[in-house]
């Protein structure tokens, strides 16, 4: 008889109950949690939220989703709090991830070290281009799109990453569908009409410069 | 005598106004509305917020913060509600911007279509290897961290980005500060103090995946 582990039991126990918006924000406060290190043991809602640049109340309430509540003057036990929000999202576990367009960003991707660190790993990189097919980046074998479908399903991949240029994304979205990848997170600089029910999600490298800019002005800063 | 022109009289006007969290959607609906194309005229507030992933309320409440309504049964203008996105966010002048760290990434992000779209223009590339100084990427010569303060003065950018190794971001982070960079995008997997009254944001190229691992999770897909 299987039992089911406790991280499980807990993770499907929350899962259906956290909101959208709430699950945007979780990889942020995962993000200032692990900027604390981990030699200090507690946090409060107040310094969580300066760090996420959002409320103390609404630390409170999204972390309230995953049955969690701080001890008033204690605050959040940080490596529990870590965990917790690990198992929620999904990165106690592995994903199999490929990446079809090994250009810079392809490349920049395929060793980032954040994606590890959170259980994504790269098992696959393709490209379009002949000269590229055949050789290797960093030990792994650049493969041609014809071996996506293969690839995946000996894999166990389940999201691919897209770093074409933006005239191809729209394609390799389709090919990545046809070979079963039901999640895909679009780098190129275009928005993707999502293949069946395949989930998008798309990467704008630009936004966060956009919102630079707009602080910018309200600083007064002017270039001209 | 001087007339400031009528967008900057505009801009001014409404920037004090538009919400934190409204300016970080901002990108997100224009990227969108860029994605329409520019053969239709027109967008009702329902299908950019399906594009979006926002709801109809939010996009109206958005959006009337920069003084723009919708008119029901006819939707919003779409060249001209991006132009005034564009013209708030502060994209209609040039952001000149400073690359520190010439990796994939790097190299990657110096001829990103999305940027030079928006109006961010690289001027200046640089990093600590003896042995990429000197050499040039993309027609750009890459200079040493000792060329900061000069390339800065003279071309007058205002925005600096890190992508270097995290071991090196917070050292950038100050070099840059001291050379007069006024607001930081940081692309290295580590959180930075900001020097000063600098602005940081730190864009984690993980955080995506992340969402898309719960959503997975709840979709039922395991990889064991």
């Amino acid at each position: 008889m299987d039992f089911a582990p406790i991280d499980r039991v807990y993770r499907d126990c929350v899962n259906e109950n956290v909101p959208n918006v709430t699950v945007q924000r979780l990889p942020v406060y995962l993000s200032c949690l692990e900027s604390l290190g981990t030699e200090r043991e507690r946090v409060s809602s107040e310094e969580l939220a300066t760090l996420a640049g959002v409320t103390p109340a609404k630390i409170r309430k999204d972390l309230s989703y995953l049955g969690t509540f701080g001890v008033r003057g204690v605050g959040y036990d940080i490596e529990h709090l870590r965990f917790q929000i690990r198992v929620v999202l999904g990165l106690e576990e592995e994903w199999p991830v490929v990446i079809v367009g090994v250009g810079n960003l392809g490349r920049a991707l395929a060793n980032y070290g954040g994606f590890q660190e959170h259980g994504f790993d790269v098992v696959g990189l393709f490209d379009a281009d002949p000269a590229k097919v055949g050789t290797e980046y960093d030990g792994m074998l650049i493969r041609s799109l014809d071996e996506l479908g293969p690839t995946i399903h000996e894999s166990g991949a389940t999201i691919g990453i897209i770093t074409t240029p933006a005239s191809a994304a729209q394609a390799t979205a389709q090919a990545l569908a046809d070979a079963g990848i039901k999640s895909i997170l679009n780098f190129a600089p275009v928005v993707i009409k999502p293949p069946g029910d395949v989930d998008i999600r798309r990467v704008d490298l630009s936004t966060e410069l956009q919102v630079l800019s707009f602080y910018l002005h309200r600083r007064g800063v002017d270039v001209e």
